[in-house]
């Protein structure tokens, strides 16, 4: 019987369960993308360039205090290394201690972290903290679900280039976090071959020859097929993944069987949601692309509390 | 008997439901922001700086084509100034005619829109078209749902600044397109005075004293008020809006018609979602602000299909 | 009688007449706007970019300095944040130490503070960080004189956009820093409607409507009147401000009155200057806006002496 | 007898006095700097980056119009380069002819240019051009009134490194088109040694000598001297220029003479105003540098009357 | 026997040796990455933001002229789409037409192509466009030697991350332009897990399931292995491609033999040049890694003359 | 008898020969430029925009290690002050401590310095840091190659503007570090009149006749001559230096000894290699531009090899 949703939740302060250790090389300990430096940069601007009239009429500028982040819903965090890149951008005196870190698992309380240091700054840069914690948090936790929905198969579940335009990294590391996997970050980070590209380049055979015959040899070949001919012309060409895009559940257990006994990776794709993850995990495939993890994740619930010191 | 999400979605082929004349002079048709073009920038770095191999692989570089942009759900359209900006970013000969509008609301089917040129150009731009467009008539979908809600009452739905940290004037105007209200844009744009600013100043009097006493007069001054004392004393000390945040609606009720009679304007927030937001609004009150339009609207499925010419 | 120009500077040196104690919450205790940075930016890009070779070529690469800031001439001193991301910039190990802060009213020899580091660095900045604080002073000593000139009558002297392009945020703080107040910082700050926009929306009354139908409820809603008529048609429509230019005194007078009776703020503007000022104040007006106070203002007299320690 | 500035203004509709010809070549007709394509983005983002909600609730998208950029008062005109780039950067459609460019001398009334568009646009733009124009104009206007003030003498008035943070080029384009003369636009663009770099170096001689060893062949080296003893030695050297600072005319006559009878040039600075301009250009030197052309300089009356069409 | 360097300047105007309709499809020809637009902007900038005073005194601003691009060298050219680039920034009225493209090979006087336009803008672009078309061009010759030595083989020549910092597309295009392959573009486009990494891991065999585990699955693996253990160790480990750095041939040959045996792909690296790669690429070695084809490529003599029309 | 290459090579570890301590003031000391800073950026984008995917999975996060850095050939060392950016780019927090500085002359196997940090942020620094080291010494070390050809004349080595687009004020350090000089940094920074300005002027005289009318005085004024009736215009003309380009050495003698009988500089250009360059300095220029500096100069061979520590 497949896990719920519901043991998802349940297992949430199981030591046990907590991603930290196994993520403990995942992207947001390393220094951080020059593109989220600009991302930064842009959401201070379009909230802070003319300043902040009702801080600077109602808060002495002296006045230090502390904030308090805390998860009000259970939540699988992440963002906390552009939090802190908020916050040095914001105020460079301001300083956040983190008593979590990204793949943690939080139940609804739980103290995440706090900002110390003039309290004009905390309330500048307060809503800015949150909104990139609480949407980078949403997707990591809809990640979550949905690995835990396909636990014990050999799916991974992995994100699409449908991501928040200009958030592309952070949203990829908010995958990591929530235990998903990451397909290409860019358009130059593998070979998609998709429907549009095996007609434009005259068939599945042609468009995978092409591509082999050009581009960098790190960068993997994938190719979508619609049938199990196409399937068959992929393996011949020697593609390395095949993108099984919408097909019924009987037709894509044949085409991972048949792939797989190539040594060609399988990908699933289209029509994935919470209720048919499972059963598309259950066919064998190795990747399962959900673009719901990062276009239909929303907001959970964090704040933060400024008190004076 | 209040509207139901279904009445709104019979209506929308209705052509007196349309939102198209009443928003002819909203922000969708006026030179975008400085702000937008740093956004598709960085939208267009993060994808595309690296090139797009497989494209370049499998596509002749004079090959041209035309991309039909369609929606595949009922939807409010949003978006469509900053596609045209990807667009032009991307390749300026790429051709994009428009056969809606923001504001617009579609069946399942319609064609929004097509784009015509290179189409190694056009397969460059699509994901980051589709991106915005997606999301961005997500939140005008969702907005268009809570007006719906509270129709026939006076209250505006306004939102807040729960955006997406890089998209604030965007999402703001998709506020807008779906009937919407836009509350502040930046901590610049007006005087919001909460509970933290409230303490630090010494109680609502002499924060809303400070604020009149500094900040430009263009700018209106609302405080949040936590009960009917502080409603009287934000009233005496001459605010001209007050925020009444999770107030039970029999309070809410009192607050609302006490506010009234003294000239000030209300908004009602905390707790707001898609069942209760009726009930806030036949209270009177004037504005509901909804954080759940920005941080919690997901991706509405709109495609685009390219064919070669 | 009215204080003249001369009071004022006597008064230069009385404690009682700081603003100090006053403006202490003032803009320029805050983090810089993102805004700030970029002018900083282009400014050192101007004048540093291909490097210093006179100082190359004279000054040892380890020999260290003080450099001492003083003001040359009577001023209320402003720009002392900018000053300070000058220093950074250029090279982050430089000190400055202030003595004084914005909106304190200097006499001529006043040491405002030091900068303390590499001799090369202290020259390469000294230009950029006169500039700034001589015309930022600058715009502060001439708002101090207008405040002067109005004081004891209930008028607010107030900035216009009519700044330096580039600089609006530093020159709107320097204008609280001597004593005036701030008009609406961008197009996105405020509702000015003015003679352009009363034509095309076919009338006062039919303008102010259409701005409170549409623009977020923190934005003041304010209109130029040409004559009673349309001062009338403003109040019937609901304005909360209304803009009188260019009126004769008589007829300002009578305006003014009529408003005051209605509630609404009123504002004057046109042939203001440092003679006539005062007689415009006399009229009760509630706001005078004078675009001279940055348009007009010029440089002020401060020095930079570095000597080797 | 010296021209008064009355008499520059009596001679401001004489076409024999148009600086237009002798000035066809100037900076102003050729590609732009890119630091004032990045001054223009900061302009428009500071003012423009939220909207302009006042022309979007009041003003038709469709409408179009024209606005008459209008003199008045007498003036020397600038900046129509940048003003071309503002317009270009609000809306690429915008049209603007010009009656008249950098250089010209008007009256009163003279109608120096058209912008045609969408009204929006042109009330978008509006106030960023007459920013623009009026400031450089101003420095045009001053500088000519130097120029004329030494009318009949050798001394070419020159600008200084006072010029407002970011506006460089402009400033220094806006001297030329008023008759004036460039000094170094950076810290890069030549050679000056002052005081602080003579005491560095251990004296003038070595100061220079030091110089002619390290700095580009192509950057003159000029050198600041206090008095007789150090302008020998500055001429001993190899100065090319000397710059004599603050010296009694009797003194200044005494080694403008020395140093033309070496071949080496002459700059005095120091206590120059309208006043005092003809009597230090009579000692014969070579150059006069006026920090005021661009610190002092103050905005001309310029206006931009926009009516639809 | 082996072609010679002087084989392939022989062939060069042997129209069956061009390369240009295979690289039909490659990067040269599609929409410039933001990267490169960056570029430019900082290149134009250190060159052009004071100013051209040399042109401005002697080139009338209306002389318009014509200049002609030419091969002084034998070459194979590359670069041209940022030569249009360069053009447009200085002045989008230059027009440049193109007589070739990128991957074409020259004889010595070729015309390239011609700019037409403005002299003042042609001389202000000219030193630019050549500084890119020569050093580019200099990449694609060099290029094309090395691949003209090992003619007959089955090794690519693929270039590495030895790029001039800020060129990275520009020199990976004339990489191909030369007829070379592409090795990955950045850190993020492939896994090269060299012998830090390998040490860090703990072995060959921890490190390559280590990025099993965790990268996207279109990211292709490969692993430095420094003897022929290793290489076991990395073909059962399922590393995709082996990299052998330094073998001296005799080991070489047996490497490739038993990797390939296993479906593996093999790199080699170290001491290639063009008097060793031909030696090399006869072991049957899949790919060789020419570091010098960027970091010691040198300029080929390209002229651009301006004559007035 | 002139000094061979092989001869520098054998004085390379003289004490006497360092050119440490004459070059102590040269531009490398002091604050960087602004527009290192952007390339630097740039530099780190193109590398590390979407992360290290290699390190991330092999390296733990918490992991310390020390770099050496070290010269594999004997090279004369620049750059050191781009390192040192790229450095605090990547992560503020690696250590950079230097055992030579720029300019120094190095034997293979010296210890340039040392960078000390988390091994994940010394991996993604080091090829950025290596490429700037590499082909900046590469310019120091070539250019150090053509002042020991001429040492004992009176020649002095300059650069052009043929650089590296993007490098040019790194470049032009390097050639300092190398014992060359300086010619202009950018169109900007000095007049050289070429042919195509002299025929666009009229001839030389009139050329340099309008250079001095216009141009700031701080600007030397050099003008191209093509024989000798040239060289007698120019110096008639008042021009400062003459560009003596690719003249035969005889008729380079008589040119050189004329000019500076009138006290006119002479530059020799065109046809310089390390073959010819002594026979051009003997004839008595004073200045030999070569484009080879930086339009040929190749990577020298420096490594980082990172232990865990």
């Amino acid at each position: 019987m497949r896990p719920t949703v519901d043991a998802l939740y349940r297992d949430w302060d199981n030591p046990a369960m907590s991603t930290h250790s196994t993520n403990a090389m995942s992207p947001w300990h390393v220094p951080l993308s020059p593109l989220v430096h600009r991302l930064v940069a842009l959401a201070l601007e379009e909230d802070l360039a003319l300043g902040d009239p009702t801080t600077e009429a109602t808060v002495s500028p002296s006045q230090r205090g502390v904030g308090t982040i805390r998860a009000k819903a259970a939540l699988v965090l992440a963002g906390t290394a552009v939090a802190r890149a908020v916050c040095a951008a914001v105020d460079p005196t301001i300083e956040l201690t983190l008593a979590h870190q990204d793949g943690d698992r939080l139940v609804p309380g739980t103290v995440i972290g706090q900002v110390t240091g003039l309290v004009r700054s905390l309330l500048k840069a307060e809503r800015t903290i949150l909104n990139f914690l609480q949407r980078l948090s949403g997707v990591a936790t809809l990640t979550a679900r949905y690995v835990a929905e396909t636990s014990g198969t050999e799916a991974r579940i992995v994100d699409t280039r449908k991501t928040t335009p200009g958030w592309r990294v952070l949203e990829k590391a908010a995958v990591i976090a929530g235990g998903g996997h990451n397909h290409r970050f860019s358009l130059g980070s593998g070979v998609l071959i998709k429907d549009n590209h095996v007609d434009a380049a005259g068939g599945v055979r042609s468009a995978v020859l092409a591509a082999k015959a050009s581009v960098p040899h790190l960068l993997g070949i994938e190719v979508e097929v619609r049938d199990l001919a196409e399937l068959d012309e992929a393996i011949g060409a020697g593609a390395q993944i095949v993108l099984l895009d919408n097909m019924p559940l009987a037709q894509l257990t044949v085409a991972v069987r048949r792939a797989k006994a190539a040594g060609v990776l399988t990908e699933a794709s289209g029509g994935v949601n919470l209720d048919t993850v499972r059963g598309i995990a259950e066919t064998g495939v190795d990747l399962i692309s959900v673009g719901a993890l990062t276009h239909s994740a929303t907001a959970v619930d964090i704040n933060l509390k400024v008190v004076p010191t």
